[in-house]
């Protein structure tokens, strides 16, 4: 399961292209460049579905949507549809305007998208149009634990089948299901949610996985999810050590992400197969 | 004056809707999750209002103005008067140019602030339509030292009573007036100055203040301020330990942010009632 | 060459006026406020041009080129022309599509820059049209090294002279041309490309050296060139001591730059006139 995805990203160093908000773009891009890729951000209708014609994978994010960009979006999700690129979105927010929610429902309808990564409130709202989510993040009911694993890796199942995609829910455990193959990923740590940008960065993350292995998406999105996860928890290992802070769990993460070997992936991943 | 403040952020984790610069907003997000707060970033007129109503507070800071953001800045802003939630305005570079001034201007009329928080220059600018900021700095004939305090409490004083709300004007003293009660704060260092986004930062660190302490709005702001500065203290300190230089504080700064407790804001406030 | 160009930013501040993508202008206005400039940010058409003009340098970087900005890009470039305000161009993605590389001629066309900053793929792309970008990096053709130095110094001086403005092609190894005088550097390093936005905040530090020395372009630009590289140096033997990461290695890069002297300027510069 972790032989050859993060060579290939290394070896082949996918352009990844970001459709994404402007809170954590720089973080996303620099991510793509600590694990091997090449980020390329561009947002203008007038070169969106050019720049993704010359791209390895599109990531579409929209942590600050503006009707600016949403034809942009489309733009380069169709242009990647026609080329076999791998698209994956990131729903920041859905549930918590109508705006966001109504946004997510016409992408899912015009792009298809080979991974959707969000919290469970966010998945859902996605799913049923409830709006639940407290902004960005996920809202008090929708937290992954022991006793509520099971019944949302159903959901999980079932939210990929209807939309015919690779679902990955991240949470306090990450479910990641292709409808039929559902795994359950217990790296990571609490701390990580107090930096913004973390649920991006592993979408882009995952689009630097699944640009340079587009043939094994699945397994793709499980090594970009557990990197992340050991890497937060390398990261936390090093805050803790030094008693600094949040900040400087960031830039351990990334620090991380950058120095991150096949083998660690190998010993450090958690993770449980359904 | 300084107890319950923090901890309220702390344990109500308010939302704080921010429509902001793309400069520093990366920034103001990690600095809101580091004090506890829960940031959410939104500016298309879309779902600007929708957003404001879930939350807890909202900052409006024109650091890049653009006419897309205006109209946004203005629903979020009357939806936020509407339903009591406080809001924030940080006038950026107000004085630096017409549209800046104008516009600033045009949000005072429309929007009831709770708080404005700028430098010098920029106060000055919003009170009589001077324009003599450097850039989005406070020029050379705007500083705060102790032969100018006097005549800034009072300027800060009449400023407040004239718009109707407390005035936080920063530099190397802090101001704080209700128009009626004044604090002069003398926490924090130049080097800070070095740092894009520290104003930025505070306003947002006063946003999450105000969201958790609505019924105190003016205790809220103090405790913000003080906050900043203490943190700074401690993030310069650590920074010259280890001679290491402008980036590196920035760390620091949000680092000790996410550790601060109040019995270190109680011991560190270096704070004056006039 | 490395005398009193640092200490007149340090001692000027100059104000520098950059349109620059939302990607990498936080790490730009931290590395111009670390050099010792003061970075202002504005984009929008209704004041680019008098920000401009209350400006030492502008600074065009078409990174996250859109339709809005482009007009504050041209209304600014016409307006420090006019005032003899020194304009560097950064053309992000030149040949990477259609639009960025229409967009760089257009502005070209309209605007008299006294410095462009790209890699190689990114000035031939403004030289002929050509488009051998791979997103925003130098595709693998367009590599300087020994072999091809030679005749990578022809086609800067060429360029230069067509274009009459200084060109500044950075890799491997840098080459800067007035079309008369031509130097090449050989400080800096590979792992720079592993963070976002070295060649972005490269071409901010131009604009504060040019804005600090505008009688003396040439060696404001050499000197912009050398203090990148000199730091990216010290930053990476600094990564490499405590083996931290990319991340670390930004963190440091604007560390260096706000610790960086003329002394260190003299000693690290590794350059030749030919």
């Amino acid at each position: 399961m972790f032989t050859g995805y993060l060579t290939a990203i290394r070896n082949k160093s996918p352009l990844v292209h970001n459709i994404t908000n402007y809170v954590t773009v720089n973080d996303c891009a620099n991510i793509l460049l600590a694990i091997g890729a090449s980020p390329i951000m561009a947002d203008d209708k007038n070169e969106a579905a050019e720049i993704t014609s010359i791209s390895n994978a599109l990531v579409i994010n929209i942590g600050t949507l503006n009707e600016r960009t949403i034809e942009s979006m489309i733009l380069a999700g169709r242009k990647a549809n026609e080329l076999n690129i791998p698209v994956i979105l990131d729903p920041v927010g859905a549930g918590a305007s109508k705006f966001r929610t109504e946004t997510a429902y016409r992408l899912l309808e015009t792009i298809k998208f080979c991974v959707i990564r969000g919290n469970l409130s966010e998945i859902k709202a996605l799913n049923s149009g409830s709006c639940s989510t407290k902004g960005v993040d996920a809202s008090n009911n929708d937290q992954i634990n022991e006793s509520t694993l099971e019944s949302i890796i159903e959901f999980a199942k079932s939210f990929s089948k209807k939309v015919d995609c690779i679902a990955a829910i991240t949470g306090a455990m990450d479910i990641i299901s292709n409808g039929v193959e559902n795994y359950t990923i217990y790296n990571g740590n609490s701390h990580m949610s107090k930096i913004t940008g973390t649920g991006c960065m592993l979408t882009s993350l995952i689009g630097g996985f699944c640009g340079a292995n587009p043939e094994k998406l699945m397994d793709a999105t499980v090594n970009a999810v557990c990197a992340m996860g050991i890497c937060g928890e390398q990261a936390l290992e090093k805050m803790i050590a030094e008693n600094s802070g949040t900040a400087s769990l960031k830039v351990h993460l990334i620090d991380c992400i950058s120095k991150l070997n096949e083998d660690q992936l190998k010993a450090g991943a958690k993770i449980e197969f359904q």
